[in-house]
Order: C-alpha cells, then sequence, then structure tokens
C-alpha cells in the first residue's frame, strides 16, 4: 500500500519529545494539525519515550514498547530531538538513528526555503536535501584495537546499490514535483572511488531502470563534490534545488543550507520509508536554551505539515506552511533565533490563529 | 632537526603545478619568493611532475621521480591543484592525497583570514583550520562485494590515537601563537563514538602529555559536531580560533571557512610534516576557467608565505602577505572571483611591486 494514497478513519501519530526543547516544539506541531479541524481524519495522539534523559533515567535510550508501537498502531509519528552526551557514555546509542533503520526510513527529506517579503515572489533560497537515511558511517560499526603506536579506532561506511536507488527515485520523485526538476549528486567520489562511485553511478543510473517510458526525462542530474557543495552553497544558494546525498554529507549540508534562511529553527525534515513517515525538526535538543519557552515552533510545525504531505493530505500541509509563511512575513511574533522576542507558545498561537 | 631552525645557504622548493590553474597560479607563489631577494636564502625551483592530466599521458599519477625528488633533493614544495576525473578512471588515484601520506605531512594548516578595511583593523573572519592530513576516509581502503540486494561497498574510516596526537599538538602550538588561544575540536561523536571519541579524547589529553609544566594552560578547548559547527560558521564565524578536525570534516570546514572571505581563490595551506612542508591553495583545479589568465593567484602567494613562515623565514612571510593584503585594500586589481577584471599575471604584478 502507498503512504499517500490509503483511505484513513484516523490517523495516529506517535509522539516523541525526546529531549530539550523537543518537549517545547512538539506541542506546536500537535496544535497545528488538531487546527486543520474535519479537513483531515480524526487525529489520535500517542505519546511515547525514547531520548538521553530517558537513557539516564531507565538504561534504555530507545524502549522496545515504543518501537512497537509504532509498528502496531500508529500511522505516523513525530519526532522532538535527541541531546547527545558530551562524553562517551557505555550503551549509549542516538535512538533517533536507531528509529531510522528500525522503521526502515530511508529517506531524509529536508525543504530548505527562504520566506520572501511578497507572497507572491519567488524565494531566494529553495531546495530540498534528499539525504539517505540508514547507512553511510551510521552503520555505527566501529571498534578500537591496539596497534605498535597506541589506540586505532575503525569505522565501516556502508554504501549500498539498494539504499542508493531508492533515495535516487525519491530525489528524482521529488524532482519531477518542482518546477525546476534539477538533481545535484553530491559526493566525494575523488577520494571514495568505490563507495561515493557506486552511490553516484547508482543515482544516476535510476532513470535507465524505467525502460522506455522516459519518466525521468525531463529531470536534469549534475553532481558536485561535498566540499565545494558547501562553499556553493553559501555563495550560489541558487543553483541548488534537489540535493541527493549519502547520510553524512547530508546531515552537513542540510545544516549548512539551514543557515541560509535565518534559523535552523525553521527547518522541517520528514524521515520516510515505504509505509511509514516521521515528523522531525532539524534542529538539536537545545539544552541552552531547554526550558525557557524560548525555542522556535516553526521547524517541528512544518515537519507536521511535511509528514501531512507526505501522508496524502497536501491542502491541509499548505494550511500550516501558509500560516507560518505569514507570520514569519508580519515579523512581529517571532522567537530570539529570528530576533523577536516571543515565547514559544505566543508563536504557536498566532500561527493556529491563521492555520 | 626542526624544520624552522635548520640554517640554510639556499633553500630548494619543488614545484608540482599538476592540473588546470594550478599552472597558472604557482608561477605567481615562484614570483613571490623570489621578490624576497637576499632576505631569505638563495632559492632553487625544481620543477616536478603530478597530477590527472600527466595521468592521462602516462598512466602514472604521482611519478616516483617527483617522491624522490622531494624526499633527497628538495626543502620544502609548492603543490597547485589536482583535476578530478569525471567518472571513475582504473587505476587513477589523488596524487595530492598519495603526497600527504608518503611525505607524512600530517598537518593541512589552512588559516582563513579576512582582510579588514583599514590596516589597523581586527579582521571579521580570523580562524585557522588544522587538518588531520593522513588518516580518516583518506585511507582509501575500500572495497565493493556483491549481495543479496546487488553492489555492497565498503570504505574504512581509520582514526588513530597517533596521528590524533600530533594533530592535537599542532593545534595546541597553534593556538598559543594566537591571541585568543582557543581551539574547538570538530567531531560527530554522538553517531561515531568510538572513532571521533578516540579523535576528540587525544586532543584533550594533549596538554596532559606535558606533565606539570603547564605548557599549554592556556590555551582554552571546546568543541562541536561537524553539522553545528558549519551552521555557526556561518552565523557567527568570530566564535572560532583554531579548529582541529578529522581528515574530511576539515575539507567540509575549510571549504566552507573560505566562502566567508570572498573566496577559495584567497585561502591558503600548508601541509606540514615534521621535516617537510608543502604550501597548497585551498583551490581546485578549475577547469572551466583554465588557460584564461584569470584564475587568482593569491591563495597560491599566500601558500608560499605560509610555507616560509613554517620554514623559520617569518618576515619574508610577512612581506609577501602584506603585498596581498594592500592590493586587496586599494581593490583596484583583483581578479573575477572578486569582482574585478584583471588577469592573473596583472595581480601577481601588483603584488610584487608591493613586496
Ligand atoms: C542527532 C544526530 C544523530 C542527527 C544525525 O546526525 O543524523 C542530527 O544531527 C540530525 O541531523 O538529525
Ligand atoms: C582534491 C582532493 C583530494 C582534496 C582533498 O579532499 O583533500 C581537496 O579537496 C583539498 O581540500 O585539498
Amino acid at each position: 500500500r502507498s503512504l499517500a494514497t490509503s483511505a484513513r478513519q484516523s490517523l495516529k501519530i506517535g509522539m516523541i519529545p525526546a529531549d530539550g526543547i523537543g518537549h517545547e516544539v512538539l506541542p506546536g506541531a500537535k496544535a497545528a494539525l488538531q487546527a486543520l479541524g474535519s479537513s483531515i481524519p480524526r487525529l489520535e495522539f500517542i505519546d511515547l519515550l525514547a531520548g538521553f534523559e530517558h537513557f539516564t533515567k531507565t538504561g534504555t535510550a530507545l524502549p522496545e514498547e515504543t518501537v512497537e508501537a509504532l509498528q502496531k498502531e500508529c500511522d505516523c509519528a513525530m519526532f522532538g530531538a535527541v541531546s547527545s552526551p558530551s562524553r562517551k557514555v557505555a550503551g549509549y546509542s542516538s535512538p533517533i538513528v536507531a528509529l531510522r533503520k528500525k522503521m526502515d526510513l530511508y529517506a531524509n527529506i529536508r525543504p530548505v526555503t527562504s520566506v520572501s517579503p511578497n507572497p507572491g515572489e519567488k524565494p531566494a533560497v529553495d531546495l530540498v536535501v534528499v539525504r539517505e537515511n540508514t547507512e553511510c558511517l551510521y552503520v555505527k560499526d566501529e571498534k578500537q584495537t591496539v596497534g605498535p603506536h597506541g589506540k586505532e579506532a575503525r569505522a565501516t561506511r556502508l554504501i549500498t546499490e539498494r539504499a542508493s536507488r531508492r533515495i535516487g527515485e525519491m530525489a528524482f520523485k521529488i524532482a519531477l514535483n518542482r518546477p525546476r526538476k534539477h538533481i545535484t549528486i553530491i559526493h566525494k567520489s575523488n577520494v571514495l572511488s568505490i563507495t561515493d562511485g557506486l552511490f553516484r553511478e547508482t543515482v544516476r543510473a535510476v532513470p535507465a531502470l524505467h525502460g522506455a517510458d522516459g519518466r525521468y526525462d525531463s529531470v536534469t542530474v549534475t553532481e558536485q563534490l561535498v566540499d565545494s557543495a558547501v562553499y556553493r552553497l553559501f555563495r550560489e544558494p541558487h543553483i541548488y534545488d534537489v540535493m541527493v546525498a549519502p547520510n553524512l554529507y547530508g546531515d552537513i549540508i542540510s545544516d549548512a543550507a539551514a543557515a541560509l534562511v535565518g534559523s535552523l529553527g525553521l527547518v522541517p525534515s520528514v524521515n520516510a520509508g515505504d509505509t511509514f513517515v516521521m515528523g522531525e525538526p532539524v534542529h538539536g535538543s537545545a539544552p541552552d536554551i531547554a526550558g525557557q519557552n524560548i525555542a522556535n515552533p516553526l521547524a517541528a510545525m512544518r515537519s507536521a505539515a511535511l509528514m501531512l504531505r507526505h501522508l496524502g493530505y497536501g491542502e491541509g500541509g499548505d494550511r500550516i506552511e501558509g500560516a507560518i509563511d505569514e507570520v514569519i512575513r508580519e515579523g512581529r511574533c517571532l522567537t530570539p533565533d529570528l530576533g523577536g522576542k516571543s515565547k514559544t507558545t505566543e508563536v504557536v498561537v498566532e500561527v493556529v490563529k491563521r492555520i
């Protein structure tokens, strides 16, 4: 069954705030979804546990019950943010990385778009990072040994044809729905000729998989080394439309792109698989500002909108995004990361009013 | 023997233009060094071959004779830039990556500094990327196999205590000579707890290696995840002084930092070991503009200055850098990457006049 076409009586959403400001921004996402009323199926929210805080209390960062609830009860989920211990903590491993793998959410889709001053105008930055979400150095296959000169640590970077193909397929699908229909493959095959070579060749080969149907013929493809891609991102962001990248480059590039639109607090994402989708703001748990009611809720709210789109409720997504754009344009109610003085909860109220 | 203290009758410099604009910018470096006259030892330039162009002609990207000449005859070297094939080419492997390893040039030092409008003023961006230069994914230990779902490629990421310690030591030494004396360790230990954990802990442990002498007590140390470091680099570049990083993060971060100062064409580097140093502009071979005499020679000229500093000729370095800053401030003779209309050779003449 396709995620976007199944008719649903209700929408069960797993809510996983996890750590820090995750607890403060997810209520905004919930409020935005609720504000849509009967234009989407009846909503059921299921609160679920995970995170570093949970680990320090219980010894488990991602409880089995959370994974089970997502797999068996939920249609989709919203994730907050995770904290990272400042030193290695035995037995701890990032629950978000684990969740992406366990739920096979192989695509991390991160649209980075600036809000133009006038509704009709083209935004200065308008790109989507399509990040592979299950492999690369994130397979976490690491070990330490002792050699003649001391400790030696090795990690495996895994790139498979299968994962590269499905993320490539996702990138083409997304590009096809955008006016410019352009893909830039990000890699470092001048050093990693085998792993990044496989990624690049596999993505390039996606259109040919569809035989003569010409499905992706209108999509243009270029490529760029990751170092120079970051450089050009800052100098000529308009050259990018869809950027498809292996996991780690995608992680870095999406943060770089976020700097272009004023704040990480604005950038949403979804972790998408073939049968499940989980919204997640790109920002972290921000322990320095947690608990002060000043975190920007817009990335989480936009993530909820993006999640709706992937479930086939594009109109709902439009309404949430339109309301957010209005609040940003008006510029009167913004959190400190955007130069404003408003509280998280005040921004949520302003957006909800406009939905 | 220490690089910086050996008394020399002459300075033998291996010149390796390699590919593309490497051929156009190295003459600028040579002219700058020659302009210093008798304030430095007599110069001898030895032209050496390497590069992708050389590979396509001969089947070898880094001839044995080049490595031997560097090891047996030269005191130091200047490298231009290498091209990367746009598709995998059997038998080709980057000569710059090989050279760094063969000459044990374990530190890639990349100062990124903006030129302030007035000579007395503090520059807006003033940082140094200290990049480990021999390991990480650059060990190029890659292989491809075939699994149940198609091709699978794996690369090894190697981080050793020894390499992390010496790059850490280099970072502390450099920080000690800067007014702010601050180090930021760049890593991704929330995912790579073992490899990046080893890097971070080893760098942090450097001061303790020196026992009670307190050599590095005045240096402050913080750390940052690579994704958020790139984000903050664009938003708050002033928070950085010395950034020390494993090889690949260092590669990406130095390009990101270069975007802050207006052009990659301004950013120099040295590849430094304990007994050899090689200057190298951070930019690539720029095939799109090669042969037009419009490449910016300033990064190569600054790299020559930086090389001199590492050899103990700080005054010579100052004179070259001072002349470059003047030309930038005057703003009349600049290459197109800086918004000017001048030729490579014209810029070289202007700088040389002021040395
Ligand atoms: C928290 C961390 C493991 C995560 C990642 O690296 O994927 C984060 O940076 C992100 O981008 O979602
Ligand atoms: C050409 C390439 C192998 C090289 C690197 O990745 O080190 C370049 O990007 C650099 O920064 O010197």
